[in-house]
């Protein structure tokens, strides 16, 4: 699969979370072109203050050795915050391919000066999502990125 | 309470995850003089890619406003982890107590660049726990590291 195609699997989780009453962008792990973990931010649906989308696709691959981490590609909807960037440095992912960063700017600078390889794709499908989500809900949003 | 003894309620998590066969790490988060969050290392006890234990306490300690976080002290038995010091960034907490920082030197650099006070107390069970575990179980603390 392409980038895009990838993207759009994050892009079905973002739409997951907003259907269950969440915030919504979605992640998945791709190992040698295939998805190995997935998820969405599940603050609500969890009373999470981790499981942010990219975290949630970490944790249900479950365990990696640091091999299999160093030949991943990490996408998600949104770029990723310092915690997410963080989990991504920890595991040394090494290319994060990001949907948008017009509605929320993220570490890309952290990891760019680390060695990531970091991908935008400006996908106006998941600017759009997250513009709408903000406007209706800027109170979660703010609680989302310690705001 | 002193930095020592909320220090030792993060040492009280790191022997609980031992005897579950976890990896020996603790911390608690601390608003106001009071303990609401505590948690420690459970990648063994949930095949957990993400719990480390400054995420567990933060997770324990369900969703909380950007201005609470940002009156939180965050103890830890050991020196955080790119992904664990992100968590610290994203909520701006501004002070991080650490047992010590011999047997793994985080991404304290980086913390104290983003203005978070840092203090290391140099407690000798905390380092003496690690040094143990880690003799013992070499590949298990490696796969927790990323390395």
């Amino acid at each position: 699969m392409q980038y895009a195609e990838f993207m759009n699997e994050a892009l079905a989780e973002a739409k997951q979370g907003l259907a269950e009453g969440g915030i919504p962008i979605g992640s998945v792990l791709v190992l040698d072109n295939q998805i190995v973990g997935r998820g969405h931010n599940r603050r609500v649906q969890l009373s999470s203050a981790i499981r942010h989308a990219e975290m949630d696709a970490l944790e249900s691959a479950g365990r990696m050795t640091a091999k299999e981490y160093q030949h991943c590609v990490l996408y998600t909807t949104l770029s990723p915050c310092a915690m997410c960037s963080g989990a991504i440095l920890l595991y040394k992912i090494p290319t994060v391919v990001i949907g948008e960063n017009r509605t929320f700017m993220g570490e890309e600078n952290l990891l760019r000066e680390r060695g990531v390889n970091v991908i935008i794709l400006h996908n106006p499908e998941c600017e759009e999502l997250m513009r709408e989500f903000i406007k209706n809900n800027p109170t979660l949003w703010s609680e989302d990125i310690g705001e």
